[in-house]
């Protein structure tokens, strides 16, 4: 694809994920972004901030090359149904939702049939906060952005992509269908919601001042999430991560059991293996 | 208590958490500590470079006005109780162990009997890594010291145990009962260990590359466990560490429930629970 500079990118919802992709492109391309949003005094905002070059309606996505929909999963099959025609004829849809499957399926034949080339990705960021206040232009510095083409997604399209995360400057730009996403993201990154959430519901939390360890606050960091969005993303994905707490909560189990019986070698053998596994799990990011 | 620089401390066991003491004690007081270990050349490494005044032997173990013994729970009662009447009299006879009913049964009485002061300590911090290689003069900087008098700790030896762990510049001195200390630390430490050695064990992780986000890092940071030492800290706190295991099982299987059954809306109540909980634990810890 030529030069990016040269394209105008439209970024549909300046939220914490919208506002930090104007924000990096910005940074990183010297480019500012047309920006679509329905509270007006976030649009005002980041004109002010020079965080976008203009405001925009939504009648006005056909001045976009590549239109990046910022939303939650919802609301993005929402946008793109409703949207669908007012996209530039050949130019790039991409959103950036936690699963892909559903989306991929609502989004990808609906804007092909009118010309336009969808493409779902995901960049792996975000904060316990969310909002236009909270995007930064540092927020993807060491994130993955996974693209899940589908079979009708174009090479030129795909490469478009790549380049756009490559210039963001992500740490790591990596390419799966939508199913293989899926069920790997249950794991990584929506088991990870679901069990600190549950951590923090022991009776005992309330009696833990001064007795918080790193350990702690590692394990209930995330529990702190928008039930909205991730109830959203948890439904949408139901059998990965149906797989996934069935497994967890099948080895906490075995632990509980070896614990009770009073088996002293079961609990450490039980404890190697997952050391085990934890010592491959590094060597295998390296 | 008087000056803690004019005091004799002795170290028994030069670990991660025996050389972290002699280190800081060093850096903080300016005093070298007396230090025994098993093997030689960890006594000559740590004099070699100044972190202990002199290595000794068990019979030396009279010079001693303050003897911290950093050993593994089950090493910790054998070592006391086969060394009791080698302590000075008067002098406070200190663990660090991460459980504290069974240590402070064992080695109370046994010392008091002996006119030696025993003070029940554990020093909230650790590596994944162990040994006197790992020690360092910073491991306590952000670490809670909490101690578990009994009832026949007398206020001077508690006053003493409390002015060496803010001497050592430890965040946070923290008094409980043995009980409470292990009650709290099943939910705090051990029960985090258990999860993230669990979570680990999905079949799925073996395919994570390029998708583990900060989350997934966190939950199993604490896989990477010594099982030997782990082991004997969940058998020893059998009854709290179960009460947490069921507890937390029992709250996955009520998102799993709801997922299994599409109720959108229990989902992100149990998610929303969570949520108020983790900010509701936020604000204790200010």
């Amino acid at each position: 694809m030529a030069n990016l500079a040269e394209k105008t990118i439209g970024v549909v919802g300046l939220g914490l994920i919208g506002g930090s992709f104007c924000k990096t492109i910005k940074k990183h391309l010297g480019t500012g972004c047309l920006g679509l949003d329905t509270d007006p005094d976030t649009v005002r905002k980041a004109l002010d901030e020079g965080v976008i070059r203009r405001g925009i309606s939504a009648g006005e996505l056909g001045e976009c090359d590549i239109t990046v929909v910022a939303l939650h999963p919802k609301q993005t099959i929402a946008f793109i149904t409703e949207h669908a025609a007012h996209f530039k004829k050949g130019s790039i849809v991409m959103d950036v939702c936690g699963i892909k499957t559903e989306i991929v399926a609502a989004a990808d034949g609906l804007l092909r049939e009118q010309g336009v080339r969808f493409v779902g990705t995901h960049p792996m960021a975000g904060r316990e906060f969310s909002g236009y206040a909270y995007a930064q232009d540092t927020l993807f510095d060491h994130a993955s952005f996974i693209i899940t083409p589908s079979e009708q997604t174009g090479q030129e399209e795909l490469e478009t992509v790549v380049s756009l995360a490559e210039a963001m400057r992500f740490e790591r730009v990596v390419v799966a269908t939508p199913e293989e996403h899926d069920r790997i993201i249950a794991f990584t990154s929506q088991l990870a919601h679901v069990v600190s959430n549950a951590y923090i519901k022991s009776p005992t939390a309330q009696y833990q001042m001064g007795f918080s360890a790193g350990s702690f606050l590692d394990l209930t960091r995330v529990a702190k999430l928008n039930e909205d969005m991730w109830t959203d993303l948890f439904m949408m994905n139901g059998e990965p991560l149906l797989y996934e707490l069935d497994t967890i909560i099948g080895h906490l189990e075995e632990y509980r059991d070896a614990l009770r019986a009073g088996d002293h070698e079961k609990l450490r053998q039980l404890l190697k293996q997952g050391r085990i596994l934890k010592e491959k799990s590094l060597e295998l990011k390296n």
